[in-house]
């Protein structure tokens, strides 16, 4: 399958890198105002993409709403699979696009539009085929779930954790979209849009996001054992969807809770099978770009005739001692944590050494 | 695509519930010892269903390794298709029914073998085209779960449980499989042969099980603030890999802990993507028949124009007033559970009257 790739970013780099390992992949030309020595034809119009007729697929990875909607749009219409990690644009056009590719007998995903590198709209989908999703809910924002992370862990305050994650390259110059909860609203709407076959509009849905928080609130919410996340959640209600973006307490112990830094963690409710939650990188180059590319598997796909194709080895089992000391050290790591430090000191000395016969006395059962 | 199905148990009568919602999926003939009314065509004899050319896909729902090893070699042979939920089939002849599908050009899958309804198995080999993964681990026998979720919550005895546990359908009459852990053994062997493309043996696993844990054990780890779960674990070593199955202690604030009851935790750690989890039901009717027809869809499915071609609609936004009351709730709930009686009762009764204004002034800033 010959892509036409559109832009060259952090992820449409890492794209190009995981498309070279992929037999029924090739990037043929790719869109770019400057030279990227890429190998592959670059071009700065559209044109030499749109109008090739050995490109299959259209992977759009510039960003924005224009010229990326006009791009795609012309690339459905000239029978093209599209691609897309632009959450904006589906959102903003979400019935055009959708209708656009049926009429045009074309493929259209998103996956990385929502959850970076998590197979969340693909799993969402494939539920949502054969039973009733009841709500979806989660922490979509990887830029918000650092700063708050960072509040809880450091006392420290908004603003300047705010700079902070600008600096690192977590935040954009404009927050706005992030810190305000709009990006995660735009993530909501694809997720309940494919959740409840609904069509949602952004403005439509209240939201709330983490910009006047203080480190007052955060402390408060310690004191009481509880942690701050910013969840985007819609649950169908008969003819009608209940949707929100807000800030949500989580007692500390809770997955939610746990989330930290710019992970993601998002779930769907269903009737028959109850509950799923999948979390992992929200963000980031090769974490988007593997959903990218899973997008342009699927549509590549012919039926495979197992999981995978690649041969198998008889790989043997060599477990270097270590299901023998597995106890131990789970055994070991935590004592270290919560014993006295006498006893920590013993049983670390003892974990160090790898010394089974006096760790072995020290085991709550004899099962070795 | 039409479907012979075998068995009519639990998962198979789930399953095909589930079918007759697919217009692309028809159950066309059951292989069943006794007579069921399901409508379909009903037969004690396997020919009828691998000599009839006009079924595409044989689903195997009767477990056991024979004759479920004749009938699916034979499917496939006949260039059927193969679903299956049987792990302990699919692990015995891994490398015999992989190539089988190979030869004959038809497709094999068994989703549902590991991980009851999460999209595990599938997740893990949508990874592993992309990225190298570098270890496998999590919870993946319900059963196990459930005896040490109750031994830590109720401070119960092992063989109490257990005997509970078969009494609620949780266990088997002959519980070694679950208890042993080769039940999660055999998840592991599916697991890491699909993220390894490897050939891995059960027999050649370490494998602890359960069953000589005791109560002392359970209060030894809650003293420490620990909880112990059965887990799977391998991971890519060189060319060899390390793998087993073994009880591990956990802090009580980790997502392992507080996964309780036949839930499941799985997790893969990939080189580029990082660490990914997913969660659910591990077993029961739904999930795991959800799982099967998945494999089938994605079998039958001509690539679709969007992630589904079901028409969707402008659903209305209605929060019923719980945007409003989404924070007053998330705070009146955790303080019932944080704070003294007497902060507890005005908060909750605040909560229970939904009494906007009195709630505003408890409220932790000032947002609304």
């Amino acid at each position: 399958m010959q892509i036409g790739l559109l832009g060259y970013g952090t992820v449409g780099k890492a794209f190009h890198a995981l498309s070279k390992e992929q037999p029924a992949l090739t990037v043929k030309t790719l869109l770019t105002r400057r030279p990227r020595g890429t190998g592959c034809r670059e071009t700065d119009s559209f044109a030499d993409i749109v109008n090739d007729p050995n490109i299959d697929l259209v992977v759009e990875l510039i960003g924005g709403i224009h010229p990326a909607y006009e791009y795609i749009s012309a690339a459905l219409r000239a029978k093209k699979h599209v691609v897309t990690a632009n959450k904006a644009l589906i959102c903003a056009y979400y019935p055009e696009l959708v209708q656009l590719a049926q009429e045009n007998g074309v493929c259209l995903r998103c996956t990385a539009a929502a959850g970076g590198g998590i197979p969340w709209l693909s799993s969402l989908s494939r539920v949502a085929r054969m039973d009733r999703i009841t709500a979806v809910e989660g922490i979509l924002n990887g830029t918000t779930n650092y700063i708050l992370s960072e509040m809880t862990a450091r006392n420290a305050a908004y603003g300047e954790l705010l700079a902070e994650a600008q600096k690192l390259g977590y935040a954009e110059a404009d927050p706005t979209d992030d810190v305000e909860g709009y990006d995660a609203r735009r993530k909501l709407v694809l997720s309940a849009n494919l959740a409840f076959s609904a069509l949602l509009r952004e403005q439509d849905i209240p939201c709330i996001g983490i910009s006047r928080m203080t480190v007052a609130d955060i402390a408060w919410a310690r004191e009481r054992g509880l942690v701050w996340k910013l969840i985007a959640r819609a649950e169908r209600r008969g003819d009608a969807v209940s949707a929100f973006v807000c800030p949500t307490l989580f007692p500390a112990s809770t997955p939610e809770s746990q989330t930290n830094g710019s992970a993601n963690l998002v779930s769907l409710y269903a009737e028959r099978i109850g509950k799923q939650s999948f979390s992992g990188a929200g963000a980031g180059g090769w974490p988007t770009a593997s959903n990218v590319l899973a997008d342009c598997l699927e549509i590549a796909d012919s039926s495979r005739s197992f999981y995978s194709d690649r041969p198998a080895a008889p790989l043997p089992i060599d477990n270097h001692g270590e299901v023998k000391t597995w106890l131990f050290r789970s055994y070991g790591r935590y004592a270290v944590r919560q014993e006295t430090a006498a006893d920590a000191f013993e049983a670390y000395a003892a974990v160090s050494e790898i010394d089974s016969g006096a760790l072995l006395a020290h085991l709550p059962w004899g099962m070795l």
